[in-house]
């Protein structure tokens, strides 16, 4: 059994990747609104974040009777308890929207990001040396 | 306070959205590497699910060792403990890397997927419409 699990997602307006890929941590799923079109309805978790990524398109959110204008580039994070997020608008042509636990992920797994990684590099190709600890003791 | 957190990505090779969204249960990056770049690093986690979403572009994982071939529209999950997870190749010309906790977010919050949602709408337009409860019990 391999270690990792790999699907490619086509073009479909809606891909859910939970069951596809396996996940237990959060769920993932990648969408695709038509201008015009919007999510009919107004929902909220109690204890999950939800993420949503903007990656072609534009249109907005409405966050607790907000509109939140949203356009490629965009990257929106709702608290557990916000009584309303619903995408709607001028057709996102391609957006990202995902869950997780809060507080499933205590800590910090980037730190300086790229700068530090680099620094803990193992070889100039990185050709199959592993690091003999995990970067991040996660 | 808003119930939310908004941020533009811009350009930027690489954006880090743990503490740009305030993010507790995942941590996710948006990523560029231009055509022959690679992660010059093999790393590994010991408790974290990583999830690879090629939004643009082409490349390869080198995963335990086997080179897979990644491209647009394809989402690859590393399972906690997988010895090597290196990108590199072709140009990634915009990756996300995602990072959430291996059962962190027990059960299935998307069953049936719109279409059950649909069935759970709250009105036509979802104006500002609440759901008593939430979707999912989360």
């Amino acid at each position: 059994m391999t270690n990792y699990t790999k699907i490619n997602i086509g073009t479909e307006d809606r891909a859910e990747l939970h069951d596809k890929l396996g996940l237990t941590g959060a769920e993932v799923s990648v969408n695709r609104l038509p201008a015009g079109a919007g999510v009919p309805f107004v929902h909220s978790h109690r204890r999950n974040e939800e993420i949503y990524g903007i990656l072609a398109g534009a249109g907005r959110a409405v966050i607790d009777g907000e509109n939140v204008s949203l356009a490629a580039g965009d990257w929106l994070r709702g608290r557990p308890g916000c009584q309303a997020t619903v995408l709607r608008g001028g057709g996102f042509r391609r957006h990202l929207c995902l869950h997780s636990s809060q507080g499933g992920l205590p800590g910090r797994l980037h730190r300086g990001g790229r700068r530090r990684a680099l620094n803990q590099r193992s070889g100039q190709g990185g050709t199959g040396t592993a690091l003999t600890a995990p970067l991040d003791g996660k």
